[in-house]
């Protein structure tokens, strides 16, 4: 159904452009899509289609259409046309959207196009193109009405309507003092439902919620989140109003946040889109590759002190690859709930406490029931298709189902300390977790597995053979 | 810098709430603070704190705390007070909030509490838990201004304000017929700007986005999020407009929906939290492992064929957890590249096709790199460490080598061919592909790494010994 949608709006759109009304009938039809259908139709233009479309419509409308294309397409779109025209689409673009669009040209176009911009909107680019990317401030946009804290409900609604004509995120209306410092918030339905004379001070909330422009995005992210407001406003050091982060920015965040946890606990140093050059992919893989490489042979170079025990028993060698792997995914989970955790709250030393020893509990729990179950349907096995007798099968898959417990067990506490500790010294736990884990579980497993074979089948039980 | 804000306005509400003001006084103060804040000290409190809350403030800034209560705890307060105020309560929530505390209730309470809430609120309440939880209906709320479409620009303006005491989601009017279908939707800013007598005719976006009620969230929840407007509105099957999905509704959603299937990637059925007991956190990881361990025996069985290799030549199985870690990272890799451009993009069989073939030189690129590394340092460790000559050290080595790269090669091709797959036959790549691609990966690894032993160093090379 949602594709059936889609499709018809986009086939819509299409016949309109290459039909053959004239501007102003195309005008009127164009209008009544939706932006974001409009940018989608785009790409399948032709470049004397995409002028044509460029001509007829306002350059407000294109502004917002632009908003919806990917930078780097917009870009491209740009570069087709005028340049006097191009800086006049940005000018009308939300601020956050014009940087990055910026950051695709080359830098000598780049400049221009912010000369010929118009003051408000280069004041803008300039404040936001002033943060580093990690922080909040690179996400906002000055589209938002601000308003005097001492003005009547009528004065401040005939504020709102004279920048309405630029700004058009006007649900919530900001007040400032006159030095621009941020004084408080009102929902513009009080201000409609207001008598015309009410002094806006008792409708303003003054402890609104804000964040400061330097706030490392990781840090405010769940803050924003949890206020669910469609704009809160970003204040300099000064307490001076700068701009407002929308909720729209809130999913792409959000998206954007979730989107590189989960690229990292693939072992991909950021994400990767399907457009990406070679080069660029493989860029991203092999970092962790190679650690992983590294990490590996250390994990082989201890497999090999147990060379001794595989040369004296090599059916036990066959069920390695079966410990190391449990291992390794009791410790992903405990990994993955351990980062999600630390995600969504700020835990006390105690819940930590609780958090690791519960991950302990259920990988023991699980690593019982998985541990019973392998003893006796390996040592089966062992018996009828390896033709050994029953007490040496059950010795072997004794040891295997003893080192299976003990690994998972080590693994669920390895899988929430390590990401534990990486949050402590600050480190982004999703990134380092993974590799380290990985290690630590094989050699552990390892360890465990090879050393009770030896301990009980070769030493005790003189099983060699 | 975001903690010492939050904490702030904590403690200074905690301290507002014990203080000694007079209700009016203490009504004043709270009003300036957030909602969201306002929630958060909620659990801080005693009952007998919270009650005096609730008396204070009035109920419709109490529903607005509510919501940024999780559904758990709000029922627990709720069931705190008086059953009417309780259900006054909940009709001044948004709707989909609404459910969601209505289902922490047990039967008999859940239905006194529908019964008592308001008309509309109790309307709403039904329509929305008429949806599946996988339906986007589920989702929505009734908090919008509806209008009809054949008003004139004042005419609007009156019944805005009318509606504005109840729905506070004003930033979109949302335009009907008669008969209540959908006709288009309009920015309130232009509806301000307007001239009074204009008609609304011309302001309206007749092609505005919608979605039904039934659409799976899977199906339009990147649509949602491209419109990045702040409410896209949700229609019947016979186009009458039911409510709207809000943009917080699409942040919540998109946080949710990355959550799944990175809990699904790490092996987990669905997400857990930090509250959960320790039966369900064992029951979401159990089946998984299960899985794992059955797939697991079937790889060991495979490795149980070259143990007659292994008993010839023990040196190489030091080195069989490096390829399986090796492959088993790019397969990981590959997947959660796939996954994640199956989320965002509907692609051809080109596109398809392109992929695939993307992955697999991306593998081969690096398992040529990754190879040629390995070749030599573990040449050189064989030698030292291992005390064998050069001829047989980098025999061995060049096995590892090779092994690698062919392991890292059809790894790539199996963890992007698989969840296309899965894809097509429209199950969730996310939870079936990881077991599978690990096995399979585990098999090829195995294979490839024994039998290149077997075939060059045993046969070929009469390395045994």
């Amino acid at each position: 159904m949602e594709n059936k949608v889609q499709e018809d709006y986009k086939s819509e759109i299409l016949e309109i452009i290459r039909g053959n009304a004239s501007p102003g009938v195309l005008r009127g039809q164009l209008e009544d899509y939706h932006e974001n259908d409009l940018a989608e139709v785009f790409p399948e233009l032709t470049v004397v289609e995409r002028q044509k479309v460029c001509r007829v419509l306002d350059t407000d409308m294109i502004s917002d259409i632009f908003e919806h294309i990917d930078e780097r397409e917009a870009a491209g779109y740009l570069n087709e046309m005028d340049i006097k025209k191009a800086a006049s689409i940005l000018s009308g673009m939300e601020t956050d959207a014009v940087v990055d669009v910026l950051k695709m040209e080359p830098k000598e176009k780049r400049a221009l196009l912010i000369e010929l911009m118009d003051d408000d909107a280069r004041k803008s680019v300039a404040v936001i193109a002033s943060f580093d990317e990690e922080e909040i401030g690179s996400w906002m946009t000055t589209n938002c009405i601000v308003i005097r804290e001492n003005l009547t409900a009528r004065q401040a609604m005939g504020s709102l309507v004279s920048q309405a004509g630029k700004n058009d995120n006007i649900s919530t209306l900001f007040m400032v003092t006159d030095d621009h410092t941020f004084y408080g918030a009102m929902d513009l339905r009080d201000l409609l439902t207001a008598p015309p004379e009410a002094p806006l001070e008792d409708l303003i909330v003054t402890s609104y919620p804000y964040v400061y422009g330097h706030e490392a995005i990781d840090d405010c992210i769940e803050k924003l989140k949890d206020y669910s407001e469609d704009s809160i406003p970003v204040l300099d050091n000064s307490n001076r109003l700068l701009g407002v982060i929308t909720s729209q920015s809130i999913v792409e965040l959000v998206d954007d946040e979730m989107g590189e946890d989960y690229a990292k606990l693939a072992g991909l140093t950021a994400e990767e889109d399907l457009k990406e050059p070679l080069k660029e992919s493989m860029k991203k893989r092999l970092p962790w590759l190679l650690i992983l490489l590294v990490l590996g042979m250390l994990v082989s170079s201890v497999v090999g002190l147990f060379e001794n025990v595989v040369s004296q028993l090599p059916l036990i060698m066959c069920f390695q690859s079966l410990i190391l792997d449990m291992a390794g995914n009791v410790g992903t989970q405990s990994l993955a709930v351990t980062i999600r955790v630390l995600m969504d709250e700020s835990l006390t030393v105690r819940q930590k406490l609780e958090l690791v020893w519960k991950e302990m509990r259920i990988a023991f729990s699980n690593g019982v029931i998985l541990g019973v179950l392998s003893f006796s349907v390996i040592g089966l096995y062992i018996v009828f298709f390896k033709g050994k007798t029953f007490a040496f099968a059950y010795a072997v898959s004794g040891c295997i189902g003893l080192a299976l417990v003990l690994a998972m067990l080590i693994s669920g506490a390895v899988g929430t300390l390590i990401p534990l500790f990486f949050k402590k010294i600050h480190v982004d736990p999703a990134v380092a977790s993974g590799p380290l884990i990985t290690t630590i579980n094989d050699l552990v497993a390892v360890i465990s597995y090879y050393g009770l074979s030896w301990i009980f089948l070769i030493e005790m039980m003189h099983l060699a053979g």
